[in-house]
């Protein structure tokens, strides 16, 4: 061992200890004829004073930032203590030491807030792993796994590991495949998810299964996507969608707990997909705080159970509104004073590419109870009143209303109930507020395909009532124009996504375990019998022998950790993570292989 | 929830208890007019009692085997116990059930010794994994794996992730690769292990890293090899090897306790690579019997600084020992009164063509004193007594020798050895005994290319003694002929394997950290500059900036939890383990993919 303490060990209960201590030097100041380095481990930081008599030494051998440095000495007293640091009232007068490796002068600076940006950091990842704020991360993001670990070891999980080179049968994502030499020609795919192979171990009677798992998907990256990531994996046999819920709200609560200390106490909220889409436009609302929608105007199919209120704007003249096939608003509190230039500024915001308005209408609260908006001209006060009193607005309120077409508005309004909220400062980063969304459609349609898609994934199974709708009924689609009348339309998904802070951090769904329900289930989805048996016999022939009823969940453990550490961004929590073109720039990976691997493979490469 | 209770629970305690248990019907026989029903669940079995009363129900839906059941009943004392079980003194008194699913006629039956074959069980892995021997092997798995963690985890170690799709940099075996779609013609590889990475991670300061991880071999499949395969992987900084030794002989011990309740209070022995050779034949010996080898001739080379004791066979006019490089002899305890067929079987047996051998010499040391042997023509009683003594025969033991080509010899002299003590009984399945062995040459030469490859790999040091003789010298090898002669042959590295039962279950080393020493590595593997920049740069740059010491080590994960089962076939422990072609038959893969997707890849099927 080159140390006998870490660097963040040591207290004044050690004075007069012989130390060695081992670690990066973080840095070097001189003081007359003294030195004092601080001396950097994963443990913490502490101060090593190198007397005169070691000058000659330091002089042969000078000591630089990230030098890697052995140094055997007695643990002193400080005179000049230090109370942000845990070994700030100590340091350790050197008696010899070692330079075990020096350091080239690092590319960015290895502090909290570093000079490196992040192409730099990046490329040079090995250094920036160095920073405090980076190592926070991966060690909260190890104690959320060894927090998952032990509940769900506790509730009797089994971790059992499922293959990585399996069977292409893209569905939705691409499959990332790996060319088998053996068996020339033909390809293994990665998994996207374990979801085949956590059914077949609940058919095999494995009944608690998790596994902390890489997936991959081979997607355009979005901003925080990665083409490997991780999932706490779960599945659970003999239940039913509450014990699901239970068991997994219980898991998250847990890990708030162990990893923030925070006794999550609250009852969970549950919402269904529909309410959440009619009082937040979108599956996961961040709740934190209210502000919710106010519909004014919706197409009738959309939310077939809720009453109009477009009498309230319908009938002024106001062509925007009237033209609109949704009008939506939202009364952010305390913001009637909004000068003219801030307004402005929100009408570009939702103007931007990204939200795509063509405008924003609003109307001041005022404190006095009286009301000014960007439409006097079509509504009068009497009007504007009630259209505030819809929407909730109290005096001190700004009343801000999107219009246009159903589902680019109900985004709109949606990204700009959060934008609004963020810089209200309701998003508090050390909030934590979970959700489940419940009862999605089993089905979106298709326009291209004139067919229907899973929303979630072809083994999600239907709400027990909707089960003989779908049995009974031909999925094709006749008409596509009425799709929205096919029963199929209609039926809801056993399903649930759990939300924190407004981001899914987990889904799953009651699975289907019925041999005649999964293939009315592929059929639906346009596979023939031949292609249900090439991608999917192995789990039909399973449902053959005995499958019990079950249903899982995967947690998209990079984002949970991201949302824990409060940060958005997935990246700063992952260990060696790759760009937006999917490339490792530290590795220089993906690169071009030899000739020699390219025949052995039996494959060529062919770019356009 | 389906159940109240599961198979495994309920207890003379519980009497009276209404209860509902689901699980698999295990077996149906009917008693007049009452129907027993075993009801299994991954925690036990337990009897159902259907009365009379639901035989309408029953006859309306009769019971198969591997049904899937829900019954509600009533917790009664069992007439007839069965204390096999640990459920055995109740039963329950069905009140209602229904059947959750039907199943089809198992293809075998699921019972610790089923009727199935290998590839019967393998395409229906998903039944195979109900049967309780498998069941068993994936919770000692598990256990393995959970024991390991607590051990590494209150050791301070940290589980960080590392990426899987990396660079393709092919040393020794060859890499699955990934084509990557969005970086045409350029290709992604799985990682063998992830060693750089753990490198890179102690550069970063991280000190003590661990995971539990997939990596990935495309190599031609012997009988108990996987193309994917698990490892515990750890790496420590600011350690030697010492301190690698205790703390991973610890981990070994923590696992035999927590998982099959062994105190291992014995040293672990040590010993090194050329003990091993000359004691056992090999570098993974079984040490839990003795039966060492006895070196009656070998060349010099090898052991340089062994004395020969080949005068004890010389000059006899024995041209099968004259004329070979190696003799090599062990004593069999207690075999002396082996019949002719006996010693001729084994004849035939070392000169199967897996052991290679022309023939087989033995000499008995009989009871009384006397000797018999095979080769009485040229070897008298005192030179038979004199062999026998270098042996460490005693009175009614079997001496049995081998001559031929060094390599061959001591392959063969082990598996004699092997299969000698296995036939005798001394290989204990309850009995586990590890063993570290140390000091394994750098280098291996390889004749193809004239150079030197990595016996281990490209990272680990030699010694430190050794580290100026590496440094200073030219790794070319001039002469052929006398590579022996060269400097290199004679580095010994820093590496070590931990041994369970003549099985290496673990292997690491110290690495090398300094960029100097690691580029001289490089240069003897015959990589040059370039090449060494463009697969390792990232490595080498890294070294650049503070490096510390580190070393490390890998379990083999599925083969220590083979031999803690008590099984070699490390397949029984994997849940869904490929064939001898790389294939999964249940899941038919690999398989081909649509053009669609080769496409999209830039790539094109090349079969020659």
């Amino acid at each position: 061992m080159y140390r006998s303490n870490t660097c963040g060990e040591l207290r004044l209960t050690d004075k007069g200890k012989e130390v060695t201590l081992a670690g990066w030097v973080q840095t070097v100041r001189k003081f007359g004829a003294i030195t004092f380095v601080d001396l950097r481990d994963r443990y913490g930081i502490t101060q090593l004073l190198f007397g005169e008599e070691l000058n000659p030494q330091l002089d042969a051998s000078p000591l630089g930032r990230e030098f890697v440095l052995q140094a055997k000495g007695v643990v002193n007293e400080r005179s000049n203590k230090n109370p942000n640091i845990a070994t700030g009232d100590i340091e350790v007068l050197v008696q010899s030491f070692t330079v075990l490796n020096k350091s080239a002068i690092p590319p960015f600076t290895i502090q909290d807030d570093t000079d490196g940006g992040d192409d730099l950091r990046m490329k040079y990842r090995y250094l920036d792993l160095r920073r405090n704020a980076v190592k926070k991360n991966l060690e909260l993001r190890y104690a959320v796994n060894r927090s998952a670990r032990n509940y769900l070891h506790e509730k009797g999980f089994m971790d059992i590991e499922t293959p990585f080179l399996i069977k292409s049968t893209p569905e939705g994502a691409r499959d990332f495949v790996v060319p088998s030499r053996m068996n020339a020609g033909q390809f293994y795919a990665l998994p996207q998810s374990p979801q085949t192979f956590k059914q077949l171990l609940m058919v095999s009677g494995y009944d608690r299964y998790y596994q902390v798992v890489k997936c991959f998907r081979d997607e355009d990256l979005r901003a925080d996507r990665q083409p490997e990531f991780t999932q706490i994996d779960c599945e659970m046999a003999f239940v039913e969608q509450e014990d699901i819920l239970n068991m997994f709200e219980g898991l998250a609560k847990r890990i708030f707990k162990d990893v923030k200390g925070i006794d999550y106490t609250d009852k969970v909220e549950r919402m269904s997909w529909e309410e959440a889409m009619w009082n937040y436009g979108n599956d996961k609302p961040d709740i934190r705080f209210s502000m919710k929608l106010c519909n004014l105007k919706f197409p009738a199919h959309t939310f077939p159970a809720k009453q109009s209120i477009s009498s309230l704007i319908d009938g002024a003249g106001f062509n925007v509104f009237d033209a609109a096939e949704t009008v939506v608003a939202i009364a952010v509190p305390g913001c009637s004073e909004y000068t003219r230039k801030q307004t402005d500024e929100l009408t570009e915001w939702v103007k931007r590419p990204q939200i795509g308005m063509k405008g924003m209408v609003f109307i001041k609260v005022n404190a006095d109870g009286t009301y000014k908006s960007s439409v006097d001209k079509f509504y009068n006060e009497e009007k504007l009143k009630a259209i505030a009193e819809a929407t909730g607005a109290k005096a001190g309120d700004l009343i801000l209303i999107l219009a246009g077409a159903e589902e680019r508005t109900r985004k709109a309004i949606s990204e700009l109930r959060l934008e609004m909220a963020e810089r209200l400062g309701m998003r508090r980063k050390d909030e934590f507020k979970l959700l489940w969304v419940l009862d999605f459609p089993l089905f979106e349609y298709s326009e291209d395909d004139n067919r229907w898609v899973a929303r979630h994934h072809p083994f999600t199974s239907p709400k027990p009532s909707d089960i003989s709708t779908m049995i009974n009924n031909n999925p094709a689609i006749e008409n596509a124009a009425e799709y929205l009348k096919h029963p199929y339309a209609n039926i809801k998904a056993n399903a649930y996504d759990i939300v924190l802070n407004g981001n899914e951090i987990g889904g799953g769904s009651i699975r289907i375990y019925q041999r005649e329900l999964q293939e009315k289930m592929f059929e639906a989805l346009g596979m023939d019998k031949e292609e249900q048996l090439h991608k999917f016999g192995f789990l039909l022939g399973a449902f053959e022998y005995g499958a019990p009823p079950h249903g899982g969940i995967a947690f998209g453990f990079d984002r949970f950790c991201a949302i824990l550490g409060g940060s958005e961004s997935i990246r700063d929590f992952i260990a060696f993570p790759k760009n937006n073109s999917g490339r490792d720039v530290m590795l220089d990976a993906p690169a071009t292989i030899d000739d020699k691997q390219l025949n052995e493979l039996s494959i060529k490469v062919d770019v356009k």
